[in-house]
């Protein structure tokens, strides 16, 4: 299959996807804990080699291109943890990766994402420097093939595996599949991935407060964008000005609301995390786990949570763990 | 099995452990990772439900007790993660249990315990009292059975069970089971367990700084205390005064020899854990990580160690990955 020939992402597109990536890598664990006495199932994606399940898509996009695309290399724009995917999956497959950044992104992300070889191209996010347009002139120079972040078919039905695991596991333990899998929300990659590979489960984006946009979108039933004045976050991984048609038309079809968090919930659940799990998770990769927490969803038992990335540093880290909001 | 005649530990009785535990906990992850270029293994016992690997001796003597023994109830003795395994199971099995803690344990433990239904009674370490003392006085009173941290042939089974899931995991990936294991060592349960579970692996314990009673023990070889001098630690899980036979006879057979790590090293590990592998480690978790991160352990591609626990509180964490030694 070239790469060249986009296709609708489908749930045999998920399958397919959650086969290689099952030769690839061990399942990330599926834990358990209660939450106000309900039992729930936390999807440990922060536990995956580059500590985030973006490996899952940028490696059935990636391992799908021809010789000839990956011999002209490829070009992913990210805040950070798609850029880490993006590298790790170049550096296993032998192709050339260049990653357009933003100058803000945490240190941690832009020194992983080096340490597994790739370029990094900087551009100023604060100054409204337009990301895919540095992206368009690099591969305008080389004739790469652009990896994007989450609109694309190959790279939402890779996030899509991880329902068909979550699935498997809960079996594996004598239950039925996840009733309700709540995620965190950046541009709706991982979104539209679980809904195609989990019918049956109602799914549940979250995004942070100001960076609503999937949210709003679902509820006027057209893609809105975040505002100009939308404020600072810690959820870095989440902060994408809006979803793409690509994704939205999954979303339309099968998640009829999103939720959105306080910052002062995600810095709970991080907290949360840290005491109940032994897990670091980043302030994005706690999003869902906040939205539980604080009882905007409703936990019936067969609920998953999805702990979607743990990339945060030190001092950032220490000063969530003394903050006692 | 009457939990009244003690057997000695055998490679049988942790296959059995491990059955009993495969039936209870779904495996907990072997991660991958690299140190000098060198793969290694990586066994996250501090994804556990009580936080470390202390729920596998526990089950494995409980689970055992006749209906008469358990009538009477247990008592344990822990400066916090033995005691959260026996309290764990205790409440799984509807066993009253009363657990023996320093009065300097972590608040974070003592909580935990307690938050099991486990009664506690508090000793004073500091001041020099003998917990064997307070618990004989308390078997005295009720007739309860002494479920001891490392001293005891079920509790080493139990622990040894996690070898054999070290050996499925990496045959899971196409890899031979480990030439070796490195592990946390405090009174020897885990590693004489380990020594039974892997024979053919050489089994690596490490203690802290001060507290390294095994490693001199194993060189004298005879079984020696911690000297009245020695200094505090932060591996409160690994302050374990002497070895006692029951584990010293497995070791000896079995173990060369022993190491030591600073508290320097074992925060260094913490950090370490934290920035590439998304884990909090309490500091006796991370010891046998900080001995192959100093360099004092050969690493060949199939060396696994053992991160036993995450138990710590965050004001400690965070000092930890504030400080720069």
């Amino acid at each position: 299959m070239s790469a060249q020939q986009m296709h609708t992402p489908t749930a045999d597109g998920v399958a397919r996807a959650a086969r290689k990536i099952a030769d690839l890598l061990p399942k990330t664990p599926l834990l358990e804990a209660e939450i106000g006495g309900a039992r729930i199932w936390l999807k440990a994606e922060s536990l995956q080699p580059i500590g985030s399940f973006k490996i899952r898509g940028a490696w059935h996009r990636m391992s799908d291109l021809s010789e000839a695309e990956r011999a002209r290399g490829v070009v992913g724009v990210s805040s950070g943890n798609h850029a880490q995917g993006v590298a790790w999956a170049a550096q296993r497959l032998g192709i050339t990766a260049t990653i357009v950044m933003p100058i803000d992104a945490p240190q941690v992300k832009i020194d992983a994402t080096r340490s597994y070889g790739a370029g990094v191209v900087l551009y100023d996010r604060p100054g409204g420097e337009d990301r895919d347009e540095v992206a368009r002139r690099l591969i305008g120079q080389s004739g790469a093939t652009m990896v994007h972040a989450f609109a694309d078919p190959w790279v939402i039905e890779g996030q899509g595996s991880m329902g068909l695991e979550i699935a498997a596991q809960m079996a594996a333990r004598g239950f039925d599949g996840p009733t309700r899998i709540v995620c965190p929300c950046g541009g709706g990659g991982m979104t539209a991935g679980l809904a195609l590979a989990c019918p049956e489960a109602a799914i549940v984006p979250v995004e942070p407060e100001g960076w609503d946009d999937v949210k709003r979108s679902l509820a006027a039933g057209e893609i809105l964008t975040v505002g100009k004045d939308a404020p600072t976050t810690a959820c870095d991984a989440l902060q994408t000005p809006a979803t793409r048609p690509i994704n939205f038309a999954v979303l339309q079809a099968r998640v009829p609301f999103g939720l959105m968090v306080t910052a002062a919930e995600v810095r709970a659940a991080q907290r949360w995390a840290f005491a109940t799990l032994h897990l670091v998770l980043e302030p994005g990769g706690a999003a869902a786990l906040a939205a539980a927490l604080a009882g905007k969803v409703d936990l019936d038992g067969r609920t998953a949570i999805v702990l979607s990335g743990g990339n945060t540093d030190s001092a950032a880290f220490a000063k969530v763990l003394s903050s006692q909001d």
